[in-house]
């Protein structure tokens, strides 16, 4: 647990509390709150079913002004029909009224089962609970309160020195199954106190979502309620322009942290597996063929046993619709080479299990074809995962 | 077991023995062989990299002409270099030299483990056994001498009566991991004495695969040696011309029946998972929702579990790409609708239950927008999975 979450910033309040949502008990509703309205921009899920909650999120975000996240766990408010549209309104409503400001300044988030009506009720008393609770020193809590079939909850943060002055970024984010890319692949809400305007902050927050949260992959399913949400208050009185690479770095930096976070807690993962495939023609080959890779339970499951099966690493490769010549590639498992170009050759099986049994494992394709790379985050693939998944929703 | 395999037709033999290639001591080594010139067409993995056998069969069939297929288990002889193809030819050599016929009429076949050297000894060894043991009852035989993980032997046959003639197609396949579509997803031999044309076996075979074959999917992960192989060699002394529709009914039953076999029988597989998607805009829309549903771990998972998750489901059906309106879709679990026009409904969770604990499940997803349709054949994703996949090697 960091002390370093969406709290850490300067101007923001959160708070987690246990609602009644979850069947166990566990904390189920996290609310964000800056009193200074934030510059907000968030990226939202690319599949087409969306969850109530996160379309109107998404409406609001586009405003690009907001003072406050909700997000609870526990249920997903998703396929519901317009019920689930006025239930994500009234959230806001009571939020907006609470805090005083309009409804639209309010983000909803909702994670969780498909398919059921939100108890309303619980939501409204929790929404009490919630701004009671909330503090400078909640971010922990609201970090917990969002978490699914994640085993631990996931924070970090940064802060750099602008002409003297201390600009902060905090996150929390969720997630460890319904989790792959080319979308904001989970829950993330990532608060900092610099002064940024809207479309600085909906280019960057795309730009660092593409380099971090896109390239991690737990199981090739994209969820229906996944969104970073970016809130900006202005609080440390520095602005973006006087240190935009700083802060594209720093932001990098945090939300790299929280994506191998979340990687490395994948539903039933024993390890977190770096995927790095270099030398290709095209960045878009080496894409190609890290998503083959991070998405192929032939090698996830092969990770999970330790077993040093690079035959799957290039098979994946080669069906993953790249062009490359395979005769040219060589194959590492952490950094032994296992496959000479595009041949098998004779490597130290011990060694071999050495690297295998660490929980952090690199798998590096080298095409040796041109200079284009691509890395990706995943994570082995147990029984656990399926455990976990045969019983979801009950 | 069937006795109805690649025997089935008039004028051939089989053998499978075993050559020592596999630990375990089982059969290895299969041997199908028509005195007689057959006319061959086959399918081949669309993966880049391709298996050395694979490869020369590949060569082999596009002649048109062959007389005997090689297939050993236990060892795919890919990604060894030169040496690799130089030992497949080897093995059309010898059986060329044994069977009075050129290398290019044999067409061999490997499965098994990528990047170790064929044990040419051992194979030797095992090509004279296999002649020895060559007969017009051997398909039962062959059938289990090409399986690797698969938990039983594949076989199908079927006879059409043409002018009075019997003419017969067998089969023989394996596979049940490392199985996806879009090319010939496992190995199987089809057999026939039926006269037909090279063009018109090409044909045949490729529209048939696309209908039975590239519609089953274990994993996702598509294999560098999967082929299927189709030799028929006119023994029944009726033409394809004389009964093209009735012919093609009789192939696409045999491979709709080795299709599911593959399906029931993926790696950990406790149940068949019939896809059918309906009323789509476009066939490829369709197309796209089945693969996503029957490459989703989540979908496979629920099902493992006997979880009425219908969400992940339409999820899946969100990511694939498709284009469609989630508020007209209808989703069934057996005939039970779980989802009216994207919306959840309450639906009786023990008639689901019932349903979801046959060792057969259609999910269905009626679209409602338009009138094309596509189906799939997979399984669920077990414990028992990871366990199988996770030490392969070892």
């Amino acid at each position: 647990m960091s002390d370093m979450g969406v709290t850490y910033p300067k101007g923001f309040l959160a708070a987690g509390i246990a609602g009644g949502i979850k069947k166990n008990g566990a904390k189920d509703i996290a609310l964000v709150f800056s009193p200074s309205p934030c510059t907000c921009a968030g990226v939202f899920t690319r599949n087409i079913v969306k969850g109530h909650s996160l379309q109107l999120s998404q409406k609001h975000a586009a405003e690009g002004v907001a003072k406050a996240v909700f997000i609870n766990s526990g249920n997903a408010n998703a396929c519901i029909g317009e019920q689930g549209n006025y239930d994500a309104l009234a959230i806001c409503e009571m939020l907006g009224s609470a805090l005083g400001c309009p409804p639209n300044m309010i983000l909803p988030g909702s994670t969780g089962v498909i398919g059921v009506p939100l108890p309303m009720g619980k939501i409204a008393r929790g929404i009490n609970k919630a701004l009671d609770h909330m503090s400078e020193d909640g971010g922990a809590a609201a970090a917990q309160a969002i978490m699914t079939t994640d085993t631990h909850p996931k924070e970090s943060g940064a802060e750099i020195i602008i002409d003297d002055k201390p600009v902060r970024i905090g996150a929390m984010a969720k997630g460890s199954g319904m989790i792959y890319p080319n979308m904001a692949t989970m829950i993330s809400v990532i608060t900092t106190d610099i002064k940024i305007k809207k479309h600085q902050a909906k280019a960057l927050i795309k730009e660092v979502a593409d380099l971090t949260f896109n390239r991690v992959c737990v199981d090739g399913d994209t969820s229906v309620c996944d969104m970073v949400l970016f809130m900006a208050n202005g609080k440390s009185n520095v602005s973006y322009d006087q240190c935009p690479e700083q802060f594209k770095n720093a932001l990098v930096d945090v939300c790299t942290k929280i994506s191998r976070m979340l990687a490395k807690d994948g539903e039933g993962a024993t390890k977190l597996l770096n995927i790095d495939i270099k030398g290709a023609n095209t960045a878009e080959d080496a894409k190609l063929i890290a998503h083959a890779i991070a998405k192929s339970p032939l090698c996830k499951t092969a990770a999970f046993g330790q077993d040093a099966n690079w035959g799957r690493l290039l098979t994946a490769a080669g069906y993953s619709g790249a062009q490359f010549d395979p005769n040219l590639c060589d194959v590492y498992i952490g950094d032994l080479i296992t496959c000479k170009s595009g041949t098998a050759i004779i490597f130290d099986e011990e060694a071999a299990l050495e690297i295998l049994k660490k929980d952090e494992i690199t798998y590096t394709i080298d095409l040796n074809q041109g200079t284009e790379s691509y890395n990706m985050w995943t994570c082995d693939m147990s029984v656990e995962y399926i455990h976990i998944n045969a019983d979801y929703r009950t």
